[in-house]
């Protein structure tokens, strides 16, 4: 098997799971990339010790929260073994109340995954064929429909029940690039639906693997965006001659913070080869600071992200549960696992962190497109009367306003629910999908930064002294948007440069 | 001509335009309703006159922004007079530069209708053919694609330049229903481009009307949507048995808020005829204060709302333009009329009022939830081991929450722009656009509360006790949504709920 | 009698209270200049038939809140007439429960004053002997220890409790700048206690007063600040020799938004007489925005001002008992008038305009500190090798940070209480709390402004220049701080300047 | 030596620095506990080689940054030789303009400590007298008068110049409890100003120190704190009769977040030897999430300190100067190394963290007011009529509601100075202040759950059940206030309990 470890093998484009490695890289490759998912052995044994185990503790006659106690304020109602098929159908249909924006396919997928994984840690006592039936709805390619707003971010019950009903054979799936009846996608696909028993629908709903997935794709996103930064970064560097002294390795080993000694040494890759790196005795003394700081600033985010991931790694490995069976000392603990403040908190942080990483990338824009910065024609216009850039500042202060805003946390407003039973909450959901609004905003701006180093590189004629990164970039942008000769509407050349910025610069 | 006056003609279904009395009804009207626009005979001559005087000043070698002088950073470069056409088309190319999301075609109308009024001010020096093509696109339906991101709110110059555009016969438009080229869609309307000069494009670009049109739809819409808060009140006071003694007469004499005392006889007249009004000596002395407090809470919003109405009013009607042309003295004066920042200020307080209207209908369907206040099950189930609305719960919480992230304030969060020669801003069309969702998110709780309220009255069985107004919201319901009697997936439920709060419950 | 109407007598000093016409002013004259205060005899009148009617009332056995029923949750418990008296004192301890920091002397003679007031009006049903008390003491200069933290705004109640207890001749006051024993105070100010009976304690405790008292002083104070902005603005304007045509008359005719026109027409007579307003054909076409847009900045300020003036103005002569007395229909009513939410979203928008205040003088400051813009040497130094205002602009960024986090409203961040009976709130003592702290940080950036613009108009060698109103800041500047001729701690020429701004520029 | 390593000797009262291992424990006990400093001699020779080594470097004409070249936008004016003295003066006194409030003399002396530690590691060019004579003044106990509102965090140097004023024997200082003249001061010590040269001042004002040494300080404080947070839970845990599972260390080990596991150990280490833990089979299945979460709330504020402890570890040992002398490399390389985003990010995040601290204790003191959750009188209340601790609940909600407010992050919030060349900044002296601020307020609301916690023991009377821990806590408040049997005046006690959670509860 090869592959980047973590249960991944990249020439069978599978990755085999056992609820322990878990990765953000295995999540997008799954649910982006489209490798087929297997589940280990042993730990498919675990599930059905646990199920079995949990079979055990109810003849017993333990009160068990979700089995043969109701759920939430009603944990105090009794279900008898009779009832059990129904009062699991039940769940899932009263927990079904999430309302649109709806999952994509690939966060669905996402969602899916984790949940299954985290299955396999043996902690549910969920039978084996419903984690099963994750694994299969993964490989033939079914979705289901899974709202994105409706939950608090204590486990995301009212969302993931509509992963429940798609178990169940009932609601809506999206196959084949069709929204269609679970019921027909499961047939279509040589698949059966689930009959729910014991604490089941209570496995399928109580985890919080709608904000884990969504999040872990997130997360995986920006770091990426991140790589795109720098690289931009690297490219302004080389419009506007900047010194290369703050990346200097040795002023990040005085000082070691990792994010920023990555993001310096990204840098100094994409800038290898050139003029800018081997100058000697450059007159200036200072760049502005959106230039100068810009790898603390990145870097600052790489680090938070790197905190966040740690985090997420842990909860997308471990047992969410609640109850909690400990399988080896054959107990069932009422926990508390389904709060993810850590983890929120952290997710909170990467996006003020990504609200700098905007102010940086507008004002390096800005300065661009300043005569004082750069010697050059002001907004970078090729010739007296041409606005050039000039309007251009707007769309980019608008949409780091945007970004200013959704970097606001909101994890801790909630109200106390269920009789004020449930008084704490995350919101993890919103934390998680703000994010990606501000991740969607950063490429329209990394892209008219590229767009503003592209102009003045140009109008200094400077492209054949570029590094080899930098050179690449020039040509990935040039390659759609010319050079701004003459005044041009600009909103499709924005567009163009996102969609560079997304795709990445790869050395 | 019959219909509410400010040139409003019912049964023509026409507005007639002069430049000084477009209300918000006008607004919807045509941008809503397809109503027909008209240009007063005696501001057309005004436009006219505007137009001639900027030509006499210019001969007299003044030098005029965007005229005979550049725009922005660039008003100390001449412009001749052969390089007008040329200036005024580059102006509208270099300042389309605006990102998606794109405006709805009711709203790139309400754009249109509101730059037409304010160009028939007088003050724009714009030549008539423009305001004369604004006039025949919205009567054939020709509707300029107008991107929402990429203006900061000191004029929407990135965002009106894609008018321009069209007006150039360049770019795309949406008509009848498909995405055109604008020179195809002018042709098969029978019109054609204008040519623009003088200060044409300033004119065209130096407007606040994306945020003003945008924002009379919105604030129209919430006030629809206020008159729906206070049905649904009316029925959820039905639901708790609620005293209506807040809503006295007497108590609002005393303390003559305005909002609240309209809201109070909102209410009553949505009570009258039931039992509630005509009850004496209820052993309650209290409800909660989301119910009893809540014509306050409705009440703050109006306030707000009239408050914000009342200034855009002023704007919709007034001389936008810098420069700005003072017809009677004969002189063309550097103004900053683009400044909105009063009206600006009142949207952002809309905002944060409606996060309270949030806060009170999420809590009243809480306490609807609450045997302790309805001396029903909980959750408004029909049956013991029924979750009933349970989980609906947190489908509010976290709708909520966004409300609470949607309602902080953005319009002070700006960048220097222009080599910091703009240095202040709005950020107005972002500030607009959040009450937008915001208002989508309420139609949603209030749908919810109402389900909670109707459940609640068929629990009871009182719904033959209702008043006359409640009582039509009781219909309107459940001819949607039937009683709870089993636990059922409630999506489905809560969309068609909102969907009834969106219509209205009209008396 | 002599004064400004609203029964302000400045010959005698004093202010005669109807409960119908307190206005800021007078709430100044009497908490910060020591107007005394007297009661109208009609209002004396109807203060003691409102007492009689409530033991009629109660006499007839109906159940009244806080008189023969127990308040908050307990409202359910009866009161007898034999535990009238201590179940009044009981309230009074149960409720003083809050926290420093404390109101200062002045804030807690606005509260008693607003709270006496409206008393007047005759909804209360408190015994006279109660507001001739808060008469008294305010004539005397007893001032009750006030804490500030301890109201969620739905009523002050856990803050005026703390006026009570100097009623029951309890607890500590402020007297002849000491701190002393309540009873001690009373009878060196030939004063006594009273016996609380009926509902007078919730008559103290029931009301907006501590919010509407501080707001009263804040929002009066914030009119004066304009008015220093105003002049600061025009002192700038003279330092940047601006172009004046933003403050045109005509303009602001055909826009008619009041404060932008208010704002305009004082920074006129500020100029009036000096060469700015006389020049002809400058030859700039523009300024930056934080001088061209001021006026509509701070004007906004003033519309946001005027409207919570209004709507302040409506509470502190109206009926905001609870329950509420209709005194001409002889009826107790169960009432919400504690619910200020219409105002309190006033006073948020107060605070976000005042943040754009704070943003323009800003700006102002780093614009004059620009050779670009000035055509000075940069940072305004007197000579090369001198830092001059370099570092201050790090004072005031840091200043106007503090603002705009000052500026967020909080009002809907509440916990539901009382069994989530008390489920709306609007923390309007903190949003009042913040536009103090805020316009403490005003004086300083204002401060801060004068001192760069004195500076460039001595490096200019323009004080001879100067309209009569810019000359007398110029004046008042130079008396308490030198120009700078070369660098020096500039800590102390900051303070001295925000104290000439708090001190205002009067013409 | 004896102590806890670090450089710490517990037997001397004394901490030995050398630029590599200052720890949060270290700086708390010079600056609060009185512990004296000494320089390791190695890092005594490599600030003289440094310095040594700077004039090596002046001496080849190399032009360096605030040596022979002016600081900030004079960086291209060169300093003579001659000049230097004077140069360096001037730039001190240019920077001090920070505006108060001031730095306690506990948070002056941890600045002092932070920057002379990192004066030890080598980078700074300073001669060596500047380090001892920060060392002499921590141990003569002359503490500079520092402005804690002027810095946007990009280096302290507004602020950290008034410790250079008191190197020159300039400005005042703090001495032996009063405020004199730092020349005074420095004489009755015994200790001589400094004459600056090089780029000493440079060095005094290039640093972080302000923000780093209140941050230690702050975050010291929340670590103990959180401790008390947990001592506290412990407390309502034994006064609801909680359910213990959500402790259990299995299901911290299966699901190993760091810090919830900790708090859940330090929480059972207080219930250690209780009925509680000793329970079998508690009939209630859960608690409020406010107690069954908290251990995940707390923890995550655990793991926030954590990082941001470890990211302020890096800072407090490493080497901030800009330009940035490599010892071992005899270069200077211009840095960005002030830009501190990383841990302002992660300060920020401990804000938001402890909003949800005040969230759970909040919400518990709420429940322990609730008979649903106690089975107790509503309110604690000993026998009816009795209010108890029902207006209390204001004071708690008013509190948290302040906490909301301060964790709104501004780090983001700042304005581009010096003619835009400084572009970014964190306005990390604000972020750190705000938590302290929260950190306050934290403990009335901690103060106020265990007298919740008291007086539901003593209703129960069973305070002879309690753990070991929680019976100490239980005498610790009893010792202060005694147990509420009839209503009185709360606010002393309040102030008593919040000072008990300030000394914490040590086991």
């Amino acid at each position: 098997m090869t592959g980047t470890g973590a249960g991944i093998d990249d020439d069978r484009r599978a990755v085999v799971l056992d609820g322990s490695q878990l990765t953000l890289e295995a999540v997008r490759l799954v649910a982006a990339e489209g490798y087929r998912v297997e589940i280990d052995e042993a730990a498919a044994q675990r599930v059905e010790r646990g199920y079995e185990l949990l079979g055990e503790l109810a003849n017993q006659g333990i009160p068990i929260y979700g089995l043969n106690r109701g759920v939430g304020l009603n944990k105090d109602q009794e279900v008898s073994a009779a009832e059990q098929e129904a009062f699991n159908r039940n769940l899932i249909y009263s927990h079904a109340a999430g309302v649109g924006p709806y999952a994509s396919d690939i966060q669905a997928r996402a969602v899916l995954l984790v949940r299954l994984n985290t299955m396999l840690v043996g902690s549910s006592g969920v039978q084996l064929a419903v984690p099963l039936l994750y694994k299969d709805m993964l490989n033939a390619g079914i979705s289901p429909l899974i709202p994105l707003s409706g939950s608090v971010g204590a486990a995301d019950i009212a969302l993931l029940s509509h992963i429940g009903l798609a178990v169940l054979g009932e609601g809506e799936v999206s196959f084949r690039g069709e929204r269609i009846a679970a019921a027909q996608a499961l047939a279509d696909a040589g698949l059966a639906p689930v009959k729910l028993m014991r604490k089941d629908a209570l496995a399928i709903v109580s985890s919080n693997a709608l904000s884990v997935g969504t999040g872990a794709l997130a997360l995986g996103e920006l770091k990426r965006l991140l790589h795109s930064a720098d690289a931009v970064l690297a490219f302004s560097l080389e419009a506007i001659e900047g010194t290369v002294s703050p990346l200097d390795e040795a002023v990040h080993r005085l000082l070691p913070f990792r994010g920023a000694a990555e993001s310096a040494a990204n840098v100094r890759q994409y800038l290898a080869g050139g003029t800018l790196t081997a100058a000697t005795g450059s007159c200036k003394l200072q760049d502005p600071l959106s230039f100068r700081s810009a790898c603390h600033v990145h870097g600052a985010a790489r680090d938070a992200i790197a905190y966040a991931e740690s985090l997420l790694h842990i909860h997308m490995n471990g047992a969410e549960d609640n109850p909690c069976l400990v399988l080896d000392e054959e107990r069932l603990v009422a926990s508390s696992s389904f709060d993810i403040t850590s983890w929120t908190l952290a997710m909170e942080m990467v996006g003020i962190a990504m609200s700098h990483v905007s102010k940086v990338t507008s004002h390096r824009s800005l300065r661009l497109g300043s005569p004082v910065f750069t010697g050059l024609n002001r907004f970078l216009s090729p010739a007296a009367g041409t606005i050039a850039f000039g309007t251009m500042q707007k769309t980019i202060a608008s949409l780091d306003a945007e970004i200013r805003g959704l970097s606001q946390p909101v994890s801790a407003d909630y109200l106390p629910l269920a009789g004020d039973m449930e008084d704490h909450a995350n919101q993890t959901p919103l934390v998680v999908r703000k994010i990606g609004d501000i991740t969607e905003r950063l490429y329209y701006l990394l892209g008219m930064e590229a767009m503003h180093a592209a102009q003045a590189i140009d109008l200094r004629g400077t492209h054949d002294a570029l590094g080899q990164g930098t050179a690449l970039i020039y040509q990935s942008i040039r390659n759609v948007i010319p050079m701004l000769k003459a005044d041009r509407p600009l909103s499709r050349d924005i567009e163009e440069a996102a969609r560079r910025v997304r795709a990445g610069f790869a050395l």
